[in-house]
């Protein structure tokens, strides 16, 4: 689509779940947090305020449609929504379920190292639940 | 506004610069980052997802005019936009201008100690414009 590239630093740190239909939604190997990431399938993008106004809120539908899914699978405390790109330039939203419980509350997520990755069955098994929960075809 | 009430944390930090549509716009008394917070003024909101979908869209819209506002006043290196709400779970959108030479770059600002207050002269003229850029009546 239009020369967009995922941006290596978030391919390394992520599992692809699938594309919504502006998004490519992925998710990050920390099995600390439930983390999705959207990356709209734009070429350079850095800025929400980069994106066309349809673009702008076809994302936030899709944001929307993400958290409700994180929420219903883990029931979580508080939900963070996130657009910073400090590191990576490339525009991405953090979606991610926050708990009261978890390793770094009431902080936010970044730089609280190291992760924990996923055990690989339980990972593919969340992928695939995702996929289901945000109604993408089976992989 | 049907029982909206500002979270007085949120109060303690910042001014207000006015009210949007939908959202109180407040600014954060941290002059070492402009940085704006948007509150939705509708009462018992702490996600996102929380919100209905034509006030969720009215958010966005008004994000991305605090964003544009932020970027043409001070032409930033990078726009964070964050609705996190850890500590105030209140539903309140951060929109701050990032300069790769601002006191926390490349991490978020959060809890970079301690907030460096504006001069009180400073910040009534930076309210001032922000009201006329974001085309609020003079106060």
């Amino acid at each position: 689509m239009n020369g967009f590239a995922l941006d290596p630093r978030l391919a390394a740190d992520t599992q692809p779940v699938g594309d919504l239909e502006l998004s490519r939604v992925l998710l990050t190997d920390d099995a600390r947090f439930p983390w999705l990431i959207l990356v709209p399938r734009r070429a350079d993008v850095r800025d929400l305020v980069d994106l066309g106004h349809a673009d702008q809120h076809r994302l936030l539908d899709e944001i929307d449609r993400c958290a409700r899914v994180l929420r219903k699978l883990d029931n979580p405390d508080k939900l963070n929504v996130a657009a910073l790109g400090n590191v990576v330039a490339q525009l991405h939203v953090h979606v991610i379920a926050r708990f009261t419980r978890d390793a770094a509350w009431p902080r936010p997520v970044w730089n609280v190292a190291p992760p924990k990755n996923y055990d690989p069955r339980d990972h593919d098994k969340l992928v695939a639940t995702l996929r289901q929960k945000l109604t993408l075809p089976a992989d």
